[in-house]
């Protein structure tokens, strides 16, 4: 398998965008990055995409951003795995390249869900979870999340609390990046009387939807001349269970774990090796469980790490160091893109006011489902 | 790029399956490939599918149907073009496979879509064209046909009863498969009579829906030990504009013609060395336009082929052998799996009364949208 570099990436704002279609948002994003990679054209393009279905009455995205971006003869589908969807097709783009089959490709993650009522949007990000034997019951998502963080909690001994430093530490670092959805410090004391969701959850527990799109532009590392290059040093994909109700031990990530360990052992590497972590904090308990399932701390103690103030950009443990779900934004198909071109921002020492000193090796990992589908990704600048 | 080689295939029967759920359908062509290649479990799962998220309820599908087939660990996604998303699918797997990330994988089509009222699966079938210049106008995907047979008609002379050929063909192949959708010949009086469904389209033109899944296990060709095997010997894909209209010349399937030729490139071949061809005919039109674009008759001489005899089993090119989309069936999402599935049964010489003599090199061709999205392969028994 040959190596893979990343050339290029762009993004936009991630709001409420009702001005723009899912294919214009989308093409925005890849217009800016082959920009960004000096290119007008790409082999193929890998769309990382939830909810055109449900939400934009479109499938087909694939060729419809594709066309819409001027890429006529490009090969092009859309990859799905719910919420890790993004990650999901960056992976499918990296194999492409990997295999000599394409010399270049472009991964775009894009969703558009703010043009429809609160209520369509939960029942349809409800999609993620088993239609049969969760979301037909009524559980939403954020009702699988609280009861893992209520599970959690009485394990481990937490306090609500606890958990405010994730989204104290992602509120401020969005706050330095311009396409993030919300630009606003939070204190402790706004976290803990924020208005109650699904208890324990609460509204600073959650991340925002918006509509958004990322994308990055990958080729063969053979052909990139010059140096530093930013490259893929581990890869891996890995399920759980779809519910909960189904695993032995729901409040360890085991999909999570093993992508990470595998992810390590593609790179030669392990966790304290790595710079910067670009995890799914789309509630803050999934914080906690990410970090423990990389190896940055034991079970049950990942809010530690927030108290301890090591998740910060110049901590032991960097995380969401752009703003994380919680605060850049969440638009779900697209968020794995969107780490992983902060991931490159860092790497690249373009990250400002948040960048982490001396990055040179960050992880991003991306989660469908409550746990169920969990995508890992490795990049290194060298 | 490591050549790859298909180790198993599995199939359901395409019906209206209300007693199986969506996970049901695809965990059982899965268990049915995983008997025929002899494996327990495969690294990664691709699952061709379009319309779960509009119809199923259920997106995060990669990891519902690896969790119900029992293949837990498995990374898994959902890849979608359309009509295209069996063969994309596939594809997908191939890369993965090809560029030695995977050393397995399975790739598995399903599609459930007798579920719901005939309107919301028009509807939802809709979703493949351009959802805010095709769709949103009214124009279903008949229609969208319609008016380029239509047009076909008038520009090359051909009367509706010449494409009886293409439907006959369909149903006396499919009479001998057990897993078609329809168990019964039609003559050429039956073509003319049948119902109107949008003129020049009546209901022997069109392809049936129906509920099912097909499935094969892929593999490096180096790791099968003894020979014949089948082997994946070209693989290509390639978009058109989505929305027909934006097309210079909506009579050539331009996409098909270049996937056509890149894959008789990475095949070292032409068109006079394909023993059969399982092409894409949604509707008989579409059989017209498959055969000019991949080279077999001169552009607006497809019927001619059907008039000629030359596309039943024992003719110059044997299309639709198992009964085609018309015949077999149309579960959108699963189609372009069932057709490599076929071409395999005829590659090893176990298609019975449909055997196409001495079969070597067979080519399917999945389209999605009304020639939007172009996937094609040619496998090879050696």
């Amino acid at each position: 398998m040959r190596s893979v570099a990343i050339i290029g990436i762009g993004q936009t704002l991630i709001d409420e965008q009702w001005d723009r279609s899912l294919r214009q948002i989308a093409a925005q994003a890849i217009l800016a990055t082959l920009k960004d990679a000096g290119r007008e054209n790409a082999e193929g393009l890998f769309v990382g995409n939830m909810m055109s279905g449900t939400i934009n009455n479109q499938n087909n995205l694939g060729t419809l951003v594709a066309d819409w971006a001027g890429l006529k003869d490009t090969g092009a589908v859309k990859v799905e795995a719910a919420c890790a969807s993004g990650a999901a097709a960056f992976r499918s783009g990296l194999m492409a390249v990997a295999s000599a089959e394409l010399e270049s490709a472009l991964v775009v993650g894009v969703e558009k869900m703010t043009d429809m009522s609160a209520h369509d949007v939960t029942a349809s990000l409800a999609t993620a979870a088993d239609a049969d034997y969760e979301s037909d019951m009524g559980v939403s998502f954020v009702g699988l999340n609280a009861l893992i963080m209520r599970r959690y909690m009485h394990e481990y001994g937490w306090k609500h609390a606890d958990f405010a430093p994730f989204a104290i530490n992602a509120h401020a670092n969005a706050l330095h990046n311009p396409f993030a959805r919300l630009h606003h410090e939070i204190t402790r004391d706004d976290f803990e009387k924020a208005t109650m969701i699904a208890s324990p959850i609460n509204l600073l527990d959650a991340s925002p939807i918006g509509d958004g799109a990322a994308a990055v532009y990958i080729v063969p590392a053979e052909s990139v001349r010059g140096k530093p290059r930013i490259l893929v040093a581990g890869s891996a994909s890995a399920t759980d269970t779809i519910a909960i109700h189904d695993r032995s031990d729901p409040l360890f990530l085991t999909a999570a774990s093993k992508t990470v360990q595998e992810a390590y052992r593609q790179a030669g590497i392990g966790p304290n090796d790595i710079d910067l972590f670009e995890l799914h904090d789309a509630f803050t308990i999934m914080s906690a469980l990410s970090l423990e399932a990389g190896g940055f701390t034991e079970r049950g103690q990942g809010p530690r790490l927030g108290l301890e103030g090591q998740i910060v950009p110049k901590g032991r443990v960097p995380i969401a160091t752009r703003g994380g779900l919680k605060a850049r934004g969440h638009p779900v198909g697209a968020t794995g893109v969107y780490q992983l071109v902060e991931v490159v921002q860092q790497l690249r020492g373009e990250a400002g006011e948040t960048q982490v000193p001396d990055a040179c090796i960050g992880m991003a990992q991306n989660i469908g489902g409550s746990g169920a589908s969990i995508i890992t990704h490795i990049l290194k600048r060298e």
